[in-house]
């Protein structure tokens, strides 16, 4: 096991370097990792070759196989994505708030970059320059453990990367790359304490599982998505019809991807036959109600309705009110995106309010939830915990803030 | 062992509720409560003599058994500060961001409370007032688990302070105490996942260290000070001394006391004598450097420069410019709060800029650093983490935020 503290520390004395680096200067390295990327494009293919035979040989997947390969227009993807970042405003030194005390201190409360973001993920190599620009254009150095599979891909993107960090004067050492891509590597990662600020983990739930039960570093968790739509009974149906397809088909595979269907019983005998047949190709489970209003439905085990499908199957309950779909969707709730489709100014207030989530939308669907939708440009995750940052995550929560407080010899 | 499991989900039930609660009714169960404090001040001062009885007989030491002991003023001074929380604005409901995208959608941030507040303290009995009120004044359920020490005092004013709000009609169960103060319980009670949103244990270190083990809930962490004052050479000597005995010896006990000087090497030969003389009781102990200045000054062991005292001793260091003295504090210090005595904006701007703490102060004491003093008007603690809270916390910190999404059918 190559020594991960050591490595740790050279990603943590970085991180002192950047939180100083102007803006600038961070953009032009952005850039010119974007340049070399292009530049160095077959080198980057080639290892990521080596990864995809290696996963082919070894019986992975098709759709494992798919989010490992790169191909040319996956890098231009990822250089671009560079410079997008390079062209956000910098988070770093926002004067969150400022006042002076009746005693004449002054106090401003500054952004400041976290320091070291470890992150933690699985096959996509694009995450690699991906939560490297944000983190650099955060001032923050990013620690990062991808998978065993995609191990070549990500060590040729972060030597393209590094050398484009030392061609521009900053520390190479802004990326840290763990190779050791073993089980023990990654349980000793989440437990550096006093070297990372916060771990990031990207991946499914049992990467989720293993970082709450190993980690004693600050976490951010970036966590599963059951996503209701609620069809209240004033609801204009073809609106609902609209947003249910769109939340559950247009990328089932994504965490802001409606799992779970919620309809009034007063529309359900309505909505539900029709709702069927626009989503055709989507296995629907329901209970005895959403059964006997469109007969193709078949039966929901209890578990149904907890589960993060992430493919074409949805779950369909249906409630006498507003207070029973309250509670079933804080029930089930993973905490991630809620949304009530309806015209009632009054159902549209309870449900924002009562609904305990990171997102709750009304009369819109529920793949919104997402940080370039939300126009924060780019996103590292999207947080379902409370603390920290909830939600989509841009630039801004991946900063911390300072005191900074200015006195003429004051003393207490 | 009580069943901690049912204690939770009972504060969380009532979270539910708390965060609906309009402020006039929070703050109706806070004046409440303070009324019967005083009204039952008998009742909880003979609790209290219960304690201290067995803390003396067991011959805990007077520190401690001051900590723990109340007195009329104390009740009177506990039920003045749920007046004073009341007196607050509520942070909840707050629009923190508000935008309108491109295609329509409008998109809030709105201030939430966080749910269930987990507090693990010692001694002091006014925790469980103070906290309550802090929690309830920001929506939160109080669960509290105080020390085995302090545990009829605790009963008496978690009993009283339940009274009150079941006499307005909010849920008793706005506060929970943990009754059982068994090293299990205590561990147990760190573990509670889907119960507890954030926990913040007030104690020493030892606590703190089996928070950090133990925990799999999110933490802030109110941690050690080890505070730093550093004069400069432009400083006003003068003011250098008045900001160094104020920040040591004002109130040693505290972590936002300094434990550690340093002093630029100019100014050593004057500064050191004076001050040791203004800090007469102080035992300071410093490098050769400081010893050669002021013989006074006693030998300090490495350990010294990063030890938080918490009474009548100070480490004392010299460096040769400001480059050596904020990489020794920045080695030292535990995040807290940092202060330069400075005339030179240069040196004033740097120290600011690259010192990592949670506060830093220009020309002023470290004591300032603090809910109150800050203008919060009350705190829960003083983060000394990254994530979600740095540096004093009131209100506000006691929030999460939830993003409110109204569109008009929109789609992706």
């Amino acid at each position: 096991m190559s020594d991960l503290g050591a490595l740790g520390r050279r990603a943590k004395e970085a991180a002192g370097a950047l939180a100083l680096v102007p803006t600038s200067d961070k953009d032009l390295a952005l850039h010119t990792a974007a340049d070399l990327l292009l530049e160095r494009s077959e080198e980057v293919l080639a290892a990521n070759a080596d990864d995809v035979a290696r996963a082919e040989a070894a019986g992975t997947g098709p759709t494992v196989v798919d989010r490992l390969r790169l191909t040319a227009e996956r890098v231009v993807a990822m250089a671009d994505g560079l410079r997008q970042v390079a062209a956000l405003a910098d988070p770093v030194g926002e004067v969150v708030a400022g006042w002076v005390r009746p005693n004449g201190l002054r106090i401003q409360q500054v952004r400041v970059p976290l320091g070291v973001v470890a992150i933690i993920y699985e096959n996509r190599p694009n995450v690699t320059s991906d939560a490297f620009g944000l983190c650099l254009k955060s001032g923050n150095a990013a620690f990062l453990r991808g998978s065993s599979a995609a191990i070549s891909s990500n060590q040729a993107v972060a030597e393209v990367i590094r050398e484009a960090l030392a061609k521009t004067g900053l520390p190479e050492d802004a990326l840290v790359l763990v190779d050791d891509t073993s089980r023990e590597s990654a349980v000793a990662f989440m437990r550096l304490r006093g070297v990372v600020d916060v771990l990031i983990p990207r991946g499914g739930p049992s990467l989720i599982a293993a970082v709450l039960e190993h980690a004693t570093v600050p976490v951010v968790i970036d966590g599963a998505g059951n996503c209701h739509v609620y069809v209240d009974a004033t609801a204009d149906l073809a609106m609902a019809t609209e947003i249910v397809v769109n939340a559950k088909t247009q990328r089932p595979s994504v965490c802001n991807a409606a799992e779970s269907l919620v309809v009034h019983q007063s529309v359900a005998g309505e909505l539900l036959p029709t709702l069927a047949e626009a989503l055709a190709g989507v296995e629907l489970v329901g209970d005895l109600a959403a059964r006997e209003a469109e007969p193709s439905i078949g039966p929901a085990e209890p578990e149904d309705f907890a589960t993060e499908f992430l493919g074409p199957k949805m779950s369909v309950a249906v409630v006498p009110d507003l207070d029973a779909a309250i509670a079933h969707v804080n029930r089930h709730s993973s905490g991630h995106s809620e949304a009530i489709v309806t015209a009632d100014l009054a159902a549209a207030t309870r449900f924002t309010r009562e609904v305990d989530a990171a997102a709750v939308l009304v009369n819109a669907s529920t793949r919104f939830v997402d940080g370039e939708r939300f126009g924060f440009g780019a996103e590292i995750g999207i947080s379902t915990q409370k603390l920290h940052a909830r939600g989509p995550m841009g630039l801004r929560e991946l900063t911390t803030t300072k005191y900074v407080v200015h006195g003429d010899g004051h003393v207490v």
